[in-house]
This record gives structure tokens, sequence and C-alpha cells, in this order.
């Protein structure tokens, strides 16, 4: 935690509310990482004891992910992040289907519009490929629409991908229900829907258990949940086909080549089993917080404009609010200073501003889509930070207001 | 470093000499990552002071790159590793001649027989795409035919790909000569033949400074040279173009998605850099202590081949050998069970046996590839250390020639 001295000498505490961007790094995990950046830093292909012991502690880690998951380890691979383990199952199984003899122009992938980058850009790239990629409609809290879903859906249909919980602005989708449209579908067009799920906001929060997912690809970045960066993990289901996407050593089942690494995936597989191991009691702490700082906030601030669901469809540790005229960005910075990180947009969505292509999708509303701001709490978040951020929140709109016209 | 009870109860040395597969973290490396392993946790991409720290880290990182390999830090992105460096070198190059209007069928490549796999890897995916993939002669050192080179290049030639050092047999390509032909080839043609080199082995032993290595696309891995596992660089030059190959966020430049490895990148800045540092002395010292220990093998055991290059050609600190008809993986864990690290091949090669696809090329012989011992001594080994290696060799091979028809 940084700390800084404020006017009278104090350390004054920073307040971290920008969780769904980073986390930190979970003592035991880090424990876990220290004797491979130190003396046990063979390489897990090697065939002696240093090689040895290496090649134990990654599936050490891929048992712990799998029983975490309830899968099979064979069913874990490692990548270096989220981003890399969404490209894989949407470039890597769509790849797999053409290498089997479809070709691009005859399959239909179907998505969202308000996906994290490393989703929706991967599927401009099926598009570039000669894909047909359709967006499902969502609501104004982002939750799919299941008969635009159902009407979307084909015999050429080959995935589907949503995100188990949106990045921005906390939605959670019904994943059995759209599972269940997908089945109802593959049942009248006699194909295989494949269901890709980021996963990457869900093991702090929601149950992740593999099969309550019910996805056949499930993306999960270790950064997200108080694990290193630089580590993520696909799941597949045993239907789940993918083609590499990268070459080389045949590192990870061939999926994932290069080196392991080693003190990450240890780090990460520590992370995600403490992660899943205490959702539900985070989960029910950290929404009653939220549920509260939602009321004392709205009441303080009434131009305020709740972005997403409210109750049981929005993730526990998310308030995204829209405050239209006002500059967020500026907001951002200005609450910074006050010891507060909180940000406007996802930080993956790029720095330098720009309007929530989520919100605006939800809201179709710009003003609203460029003035958002991202509360996102972590397990140890109190209602009085998100009060005392109010009210800094609060003195810096009257501030304001007198150049808003 | 691990170390064991020996009979006597006294903790017995090991000798580590797998240095081409992985390397011991530099203590200062691991001391420069450890704040981001703990409260500096922050998102790069993120507008707040946590962010900002982060930011400045990764910056910092590619600075200190930039400036240990005399390049401005725009052309220097950070990867997963060298796989991936390699990888988008290679496939994102052609990507962006195909993406410029080239046609794959209409685009050649050259590169040897005896890459890394993650070079032969991903040049078998472009040869799927159409590419054309043009393999040039090595002789039996390994070393490049320059007028076989000169006679595969054609105006249709897109990219020449070398490894630096062969990570097998540790041949040193002479980039300048190959550079001088590729140059040639420019002038007959008037195309734009780019450069890849793959340097994964380099920075301990050789002179990385880009200019140097004449390349436009270096690829580098921080395990490889005491930095940490999960990171790759790729230096490009002025005139390289690359499209990414995975999508997401707008890091590194959108060619590298994907929320950055912060603790990673800091870590193998500070490894590179010492590297090449020192490379001078390490590469005099070692070399040295190579010469006589090969010259010390070839007495005790006369039976024993060197594969590759003698001298100037061969890396300071790579020996490798073929002992034919003998059982080289066997060799490798009785000599793990006397406290020396070996291998066989290259890690990446696959555990599980085989021949050295390397040996095979240049020796054109399938019971020397067969029969492969890699020793790769770090900067710490002694020739006291290859000399005891020798003696648990010879007695070995005395107990097994009985077994030799």
């Amino acid at each position: 935690m940084i700390r800084e001295l404020n006017m009278f000498g104090r350390r004054k505490k920073r307040v971290y509310l920008d969780w769904a961007a980073a986390t930190p790094l979970l003592p035991e995990a880090k424990a876990a990482m220290l004797p491979f950046l130190s003396g046990d830093f063979g390489n897990p292909s090697a065939i002696h004891k240093e090689g040895s012991v290496a090649r134990q502690a990654v599936e050490g880690a891929r048992d712990k992910v799998a029983r975490t998951f309830k899968v099979r380890p064979e069913f874990i691979t490692f990548t270096s992040g989220g981003t890399e383990a969404n490209n894989i199952a949407i470039l890597g199984s769509i790849k797999k289907l053409v290498e089997s003899g479809s070709e691009y122009c005859d399959l239909e992938v179907v998505t969202t519009k308000i996906e994290h980058p490393s989703v929706s850009r991967a599927f401009d790239e099926l598009e570039s490929l000669g894909v047909k990629v359709k967006y499902v409609a969502v609501d104004e809290t982002g939750l799919i629409n299941l008969t635009a879903l159902r009407e979307l859906l084909s015999a050429k249909t080959a995935l589907v991908s949503v995100s188990y919980i949106n990045s921005e602005i906390g939605t959670i989708q019904k994943l059995h229900a759209i599972k269940k449209v997908l089945k109802e579908a593959e049942e009248v067009y006699g194909n295989s829907i494949l269901f890709h799920v980021d996963a990457a906001q869900a093991p702090l929060w929601v149950n992740c258990q593999f099969d309550t997912t019910q996805a056949d690809y499930l993306a999960l970045d270790a950064a997200k949940c108080c694990g290193p960066k630089g580590v993520g993990v696909l799941v597949q289901s045993r239907r789940a086909a993918v083609s590499p996407v990268t070459f080389g050593g045949g590192q990870e089942a061939g999926l994932r080549p290069g080196t392991e690494n080693v003190a990450g995936v240890v780090g990460a597989a520590v992370a995600l089993e403490a992660a899943q191991a205490d959702w539900k009691s985070r989960q029910e702490t950290i929404s009653l917080v939220r549920d509260q700082a939602i009321k004392y906030l709205l009441a303080e601030v009434p131009e305020a404009l709740i972005n997403g669901a409210f109750g049981a469809d929005r993730v526990a540790n998310n308030i995204n609010i829209s405050l239209p005229l006002y500059d967020t960005e500026f907001m951002a910075v200005v609450l910074d200073k006050h010891g507060f990180a909180v940000s406007t947009k996802s930080a993956c969505s790029g720095a330098g501003g720009g309007e929530s292509a989520v919100v605006k999708e939800i809201s179709a509303d710009p003003s609203r889509a460029a003035s958002t701001l991202r509360i996102t709490s972590g397990s140890d978040t109190t209602l009085k930070d998100l009060q005392r951020l109010t009210a800094v929140l609060r003195k810096h709109l009257d501030k304001m207001s007198a150049y808003i016209k």
C-alpha cells in the first residue's frame, strides 16, 4: 500500500479502489513464488533434479488449479495472462475448425459489444479472416437479451463468447440461461456451439467451479484475483478443441509454447485457490458495503447515474457511475490527490480518455459514456472509505458545477 | 543451488551445467522485482498514483533495455518470453506484408534446419498459410553456407531468420557476413529482406548491441540470461514492421496486449543490462575453461565426438558431444545422481528423448544425433567441475561399454 505524508507529517492511508484493474499480490502467493525466484530456477523440461523440481512445481500448480475449478489437470493450460487465454480460446477454437475442414466464411460467432478488448479485438481478427461476427443485444444493465441471442444462432454458429462479469459495469451474466439457449439451438440445428466465458473478473466474487459456469472455455487472469501479473489460465471442457496460435516447444500440451513461468504459475495457483475458497463470504461482506455506499452516494451526489445492474446481477465490488457533463478523467486525478485510486473505465481500454464503449452500448447516451467513474473495492474496503470518497466527490462537483452549463 | 547430503552427511555441491536451458535469477534482478510483488501492484495503464508507479517501472525498464542494446525505447517490445518474441517477429512481419497487399503464396522466407522450435514451428505455420519456406544449408559445424544462402534469395524473399547462437551446439553465426549477402540481394532484386535473429542464447556471452547484430528483429529471453522466466524482448529496427498476432488492450504499442508483467520486465531489464555489461570478461574466462575442458574430455573420453565449431565460432559456455551407441539420456540421469545437471539437447525440443534434429542436420549421422550430451556452463563453472564430470563420465562409459556391441 502506498502511503504518503499528509500536511501534518503523518502517513495518510491510500484507499485503493481499482481492483478490477489490478489487485495486491496475496502474501501466501508471493511466499510460494520466492523459491522459484531463487535456488529453484530449473527448466521444467530438463531431465535433471533442478528440472524435476520445476516440473513438480508446475504440475502441482496445475493440480491445485484443477481442484479449485473441479476439472482434471489436463484441461488446465497456463498462459501469459487473461488476454492470451481469451485469444487462444477464440482464435484457437475457430482455427481448429478450419483445420478440420470448415471454411472461415461458413462460420458464425456471437458476442456482445460490451466485451473486454482481449475478446472484442480477437473477434475483429476473426472477422478479417471471413468469419461472420454477430453481436447480441444487451439490456440497459448489460444483461444479454436471450430472445435476441436465440434469433442470432444458426447451424453455422460455432462459438458464443460472453464475459462472466463485465470489467467496467460489473454485470454478472446469467450463464445458465445463456447455455440453455445454446443447448436448445444445438438440438434444433444439430451443431456444436462452443461457449467461451471470459471470467477474468470472477474468481474473488462468484463461484467459478467449471461445471457451474457451463463453459467450454473459461479464461482467467491471476493478476485480477491477487495473483502475479503475467499469468493466466485457460480451462477447457472435454469437448472443447483448440489449435495453437503461437508455436514452439511442446509446453502446455503444445498449446502455449515457451519455458513455463514457474514462479508465476505457482503464485497464480495459490491466488486462484484462495480467491475461490472464500468467494462467498467476501461477496456477502462487500456487496453489503457496495449497496450502502451506492445509497449514500446517490443521496449525496444525486446527479450521479448508476451504470449497470442493482443487487445480485452486479458483482459485489463494483460501483460505476456517470456524471454527465463533468470531466471524470480529471475527477479521477483529483480523487487520486485525495488518496483514492479509482478509474474511469477498464485499464485495457487504453489510456488517454475517450468514452466508455460499454456504457455507450447500454445507455446509447454519449455524454453518459464520456463521464464514467469506476470504483472497484477490494476485500478490505469499508463503507467509511467509500463515504470519504463521496465527500471528496461532492466537494469537487460543487466546485466544478460553476463551470458546467 | 540445490545441495544434498552425501554419504558422510556433508552437503554435496551440485554442479549446474544446463545454462542454455535455464539460468539462476540474478540477485539484483530479484531485488528490483520485489517491490512489484508487494506494495507496488498497480496496473500501468491506470491513471492514479499506483498506476503511475507501475508505468514508470515499465518505461524505466524499457529505457534500460534500450540503452543496453543501443536503440530508442520505442523499438523495444516486452513479451512473455523468447518464444513469443520469435513468433511475433516471424508471424507478425509476414502478416504485416499480407495486410499491406502481398499474398502469402508470393512470399518466400529463408531459415535453417537447426533452429529452435519457436522459430522452426513458426515457419511451419507460415508454410501452412502458403508461404514458401526455404532452408539454407549449414556446414558440419552449423555455420550457414553463404553461397547457398545467396542462391536461395530472390525478389520474393521477405524474411531471413537465423539464431545468433545455436541453443544445442553453440555455433555463433556470422551475422555480418549473412547481412552482407542479404544487402547484395536487396540491391539486385530491389526488395526489402527483413533479418530476424533469435538471440535467446546470446546476451551473457556475445555483444548484442543492436547495430552490431545487423538485425531487423532481435528476439531475447530474460530467463536465459539470469532474468525471470516469462519475459522476453523483441528489438526492432526502424524499417521493421509487424502486425500483432494476439489482440487486446493497447499495451506495448498494440503489439503485445495484456496487462504488463511489471515485476517481470523490471527484473528482465536488470538481467539483460548486467549480462551485456560483462559479456566480454565472462566470455574470455569461460571460453578458456571450455577449451581446456574439451581438451581434457577428448583425452579421457576419446570415443566422444564434438558437435559444433571449435574456438571463436562456438559460444564460450557450450560443450556438445556425441557418444554413438551409448544412451545419453540415461547418462544424463547418472550424471544427475552424481551431482551434475546436464541435458541431451534443448529443453524446448521436448522431453522423452529422441534424436537431436540439430546434430542430425550437421552430421547426417543418426547414431551421432541420437547420442548427444549438452554441457552448458555458467559464469561460475570451473575447469575442476568439468574434469570431475569427465571422470564420472569415463567411469560410466567403462561400465556400460560391456553392453555396447
